[in-house]
């Protein structure tokens, strides 16, 4: 598979630009950060908000954090170049959309096949992978965070069922990263297109369908309106991180209670993020029903081509030996929280569902 | 079922004694924190020490907690009490210690058949919880958040085999809350002892049994040298909740931006220590096994006990307004949450297993 240079680009970036000068009052100082989504946007926008609330009201006015929606500065998929290179200093985003720069990012938003939001935290905060973040960063003179987390994504939305992987031959539709690689090699046509441009893209048949982020957020996007057919788990994202990212230079000259305020704001962000989707998303699917959506599953012959896929699509980066070290410690993670919340969780939840008095 | 006058109770704790006067020096502020566990106790002091360390990190020295473990100021079960009257700034704790003084404060720890630890952020955090946990701990002049999040916790250590409800009957076994007495329905002799007397009274023969946490932090108190029986999925503590609560005379004096700190320093502990048990549990469960401990499962029978059971300890408190209302809204909760998450993590869960590539 024909790639990029990621550490050749990344060198460019990190060093080619000066940063531009701090924004400093009378010994306040104001961080502009730029999103990839417009101002409001459910669950995507509200983590980006929280943390910015939280950093705030904590520094008592000497650290202010200037959000600037996508498009106001530097376009949706444009942040994360603006910030290595000193234009911006910090991002609110999805690692994902930058895995042009380096495939490995994708593992701190999420993969197919991959961690639903519980795992994530315990390989973030405890089995390395915030440690590989840093590392993946510092190439490209970032200092990262995740920072939200939409939860388990549904498959989307369709203009007809998919009653096998045949009906997907074809199918022009919006998913990105690595599940949208691996949907690529089902036989559909993947785009990638920002959050803010997907409902005009459905509308004007440019796209047959979409997947966003679940029915929550999905629901004020209106995507109801034009597809009717929405399949609940998906293969693609099981619970996708959202990441603040600083210029590196930038979070250096930080203090350290400022730091501090910023990992702890973040920390917070990502399970405050988390929680509102699985605390809104079944009323949410509720409405979308009573507004004459049928919701469905994927049969397992699909699933079964999506497995497939799924591996076809990160194996093709293995000879990188950091992608290689992000994917198997990654897995690893999986393997270890998983065989514990199998025996636990869920165990415990299907007993619920049987024996609750 | 005889019970207390709670508000009566409470009132008095609330009222009747005079606040320590707070420690300033230079500008700069002392809290002294009381806990309910042993210093370096895994699971459940990392959680303290985590908050602790945030808080006194962001605040860079005007606002330091200071954290006294269990028994050095006042014993583990009188940390509610000392704060209530101003002896101590704030504590933390587990909830259900202090049902006894109001049987609502379970919901804030776990209850049989109730939350996991996602569920319970959800509930926390956008349905409701921490409204209706600030106002029963107003009552006892207390400001809460939650801190920290055991996960999923195992049905525990036994001398012995438990196949059948009929082998509960008169078992000693140390399980608190609504467990405890939901337990003690099916014939199990049960006490609520401080985490750190249980290995000793297991040691000594005073209990034949005990549930403390799950495998990474048992194991590090040691019970597999003396129950060789080790149950996991538990019906009893889903996902147990820790809490950080201040005096709310002294929250009240803090700043807004001080109170931001530790709003956000309590929510990023919370799911740091849920994903640091999910981290870790599988492979200490590994290390009990390699040790001779028997990893093994209720029966059906003995979950269907244990619903029953379960319901009865507490319907028996629904003539409590405040009660019934904060045991609705938790229910409702889980019915929303669990709606969405077994129609999408879950399901996703066990297609991983299958069809993964």
């Amino acid at each position: 598979m024909e790639r990029r240079n990621f550490i050749k680009g990344a060198a460019l970036a990190g060093t080619g630009a000066a940063l531009a000068a701090p924004a400093y009052a009378q010994g306040k100082r104001t961080l502009t950060m730029v999103t990839s989504v417009p101002e409001g946007f459910a669950v995507f926008d509200d983590a980006a908000q929280n943390f910015v609330d939280r950093v705030n009201a904590m520094s008592d006015g000497q650290l202010t954090i200037d959000k600037k929606p996508a498009g106001e500065l530097v376009g949706a998929f444009e942040v994360f170049d603006a910030v290595s290179a000193g234009q911006a200093d910090l991002y609110h985003s999805a690692e994902y959309y930058f895995m042009g720069q380096h495939p490995g990012l994708a593992y701190f938003t999420s993969v197919p096949f991959g961690m639903t939001g519980p795992e994530t935290m315990s390989w973030y905060y405890h089995n390395g992978g915030h440690e590989l973040h840093d590392e993946l960063s510092s190439i490209f003179n970032l200092k990262p965070f995740l920072c939200g987390n939409t939860g388990h994504q549904p498959g989307g939305w369709f203009n007809k069922e998919i009653n096998s992987a045949a009906d997907l031959q074809g199918l022009k539709f919006r998913m990105p990263g690595f599940g949208g690689q691996a949907l690529g090699l089902t036989g559909a046509s993947v785009q990638n297109i920002p959050g803010g441009e997907i409902y005009q893209a459905l509308a004007s048949g440019a796209i047959d369908g979409a997947e966003w982020i679940g029915p929550f957020a999905d629901e004020r996007l209106g995507f109801q309106e034009i597809c009717k057919f929405y399949y609940t788990s998906g293969f693609h994202e099981p619970g996708s991180a959202l990441c603040a990212s600083f210029n590196l230079d930038v979070y250096e000259s930080l203090t350290a209670s400022q730091k501090a305020m910023v990992e702890t704001a973040a920390h917070a962000t990502h399970s405050w993020n988390l929680a509102q989707s699985n605390a809104n998303n079944a009323k949410a699917l509720d409405r979308l029903k009573a507004a004459g959506v049928k919701v469905l599953e994927f049969d397992d012959s699909i699933w079964e081509a999506f497995g497939k896929a799924a591996k076809e699509a990160q194996d093709g980066f293995m000879d990188d030996e950091l992608f290689a070290r992000i994917r198997n410690s990654y897995e690893d993670s999986i393997a270890s929280t998983y065989a514990w919340m199998s025996m636990s969780d869920a165990i415990f939840a299907d007993k619920r569902s049987k024996y609750k008095g």
